[in-house]
């Protein structure tokens, strides 16, 4: 499979298939029907907005579609995220599979780069355990095989670049590149601790004269927590022309997830990601 | 005093002044020695570089000369902080009066805004405590006098808007917003939790329907813990024109510390803000 470089090749690659069925919760907001609308225009998305005023009713009645095989993906509009969780979260009537980890993921065009980096998770997970950065991290491996990048590098992002007891977070790093090594991953490279800046940039890698196999051309940022993901996320919207695409992932279908203040691209970009794992759900 | 809204603007202000004398520690790498020969040819700074090769013996000489009275400010060059640090934090021939806490703020001029916002800590100090958190603040309300800026909102930033006990820090923060409601801070505004995007974007504000004093245009950014500061420094210098200048705080006399990665003009700037921070203590 061809690599998606940016969001217009990912949804050059949607138009060529089936239109997905997206069942969108409160999608009232003038950036979310832009969103809608465009997908529709472009013939790979079929929407059915719930938008009861309710937005608990709204949400329940949009995770139920999904149950019921009659739509592949959820799309957030102008609704608080708890409020979706509580949805999507229910023990009876919900869409998380029992032992799965639900967490955030973004994808973001860099333009310097001119190719789509990976992150997480700025939104869902506070502090990772291992078993959860594991969980990410696998999440992260697959949403590149969406993109058609097959080894993906993954830098876990850190303030330093030595493993210490000072850090404890750096401690289970050390532990997930060793589950690397043992090819627990399968076809991935993880190494860090790395600072973002030598994770995607080989010159500051080599003024620090750093040797790592991501060789400063990461694909993937695992980050330390939830406030180091949540500031690069409103870094790179506020001040950069990165686009970008998020969802939630863990949960039986894809949702797209993105904050009530994105901009209208945003939205898009996030509807086209979530359909663009439905398909690959699809094919297997 | 006028405010002074960009690095430029901040350079023309030293050059009205008497030069500053630097001590600078193996300045001896290209970045370092651009920023040192321009700021003398500027004639705002007179420079004695501490370049013995051993890093430790330089930074020792250079906190020496300190304490003679014969520099005003250090600057640090190609070696690691912590080599510095440790000739900083000597308890018998160190710069650390007792009781100070030490900490890392950089002024960030963002070409967007058209101006500077302070930022801290992206450093120094992994998780600040309450003390700590206070004592940055302070810091950064000095700072903010010596850039004009005189009556400065101060953005609490975190992933959420909430104060809850899931998120410990939210509840320091509301802690120190009550001191500077009580006017503990003086003449200043503390608000948050904010996200970063909405400290300095109204519009991002006005669309999550936050009310808050900062009014989406803070003037610093206090950050939640060093990986939430580090990655706001980090890609802020990879992906965007943003110009910084970056200091340790705390000490008996400014001290300029960047990180080696660093370019020429954040090297320069810093220099040139530790030379005004020297400034305003000489006209005290």
């Amino acid at each position: 499979m061809n690599t998606i470089h940016n969001f217009e090749e990912l949804r050059e690659r949607l138009r060529q298939g089936e239109p997905c069925r997206v069942a969108a919760v409160e999608a009232t907001d003038e950036h979310s029907g832009e969103a809608v609308e465009k997908a529709v225009k472009e013939g790979w998305a079929v929407v059915t907005n719930f938008a009861t005023g309710d937005p608990q009713e709204s949400a329940n009645e949009a995770v139920a579609m999904v149950l019921r095989g009659e739509a592949d993906v959820i799309m957030k509009g102008i609704i608080n995220t708890d409020v979706l969780l509580r949805a999507v979260l229910n023990k009876e009537h919900g869409l998380l599979p029992k032992g799965n980890v639900l967490t955030h993921l973004s994808a973001i065009y860099l333009p310097m780069l001119g190719r789509i980096v990976l992150m997480g998770d700025p939104a869902v997970i506070p502090n990772p355990t291992l078993e959860q950065r594991e969980a990410i991290i696998r999440y992260a491996i697959k949403l590149a095989g969406a993109y058609g990048i097959e080894e993906p590098r993954i830098a876990l992002i850190h303030c330093t670049e030595k493993i210490s007891e000072k850090f404890p977070i750096t401690l289970d790093y050390q532990k997930l590149i060793e589950m690397c090594q043992r090819g627990e991953f399968g076809k991935a490279i993880v190494d860090g601790p790395s600072d973002l800046k030598c994770a995607i940039c080989k010159e500051s890698a080599d003024i620090k004269g750093i040797k790592s196999p991501l060789e400063g051309r990461s694909d993937v940022l695992i980050m330390p927590d939830i406030q180091a993901g949540n500031v690069f996320y409103k870094t790179l919207t506020a001040f950069t022309d990165a686009q970008l695409a998020v969802g939630l992932m863990g949960a039986a279908c894809p949702i797209s997830l993105t904050s009530r203040s994105d901009s209208a691209d945003t939205k898009l970009n996030s509807l086209a990601m979530a359909c663009l794992q439905a398909s690959m759900e699809r094919k297997k």
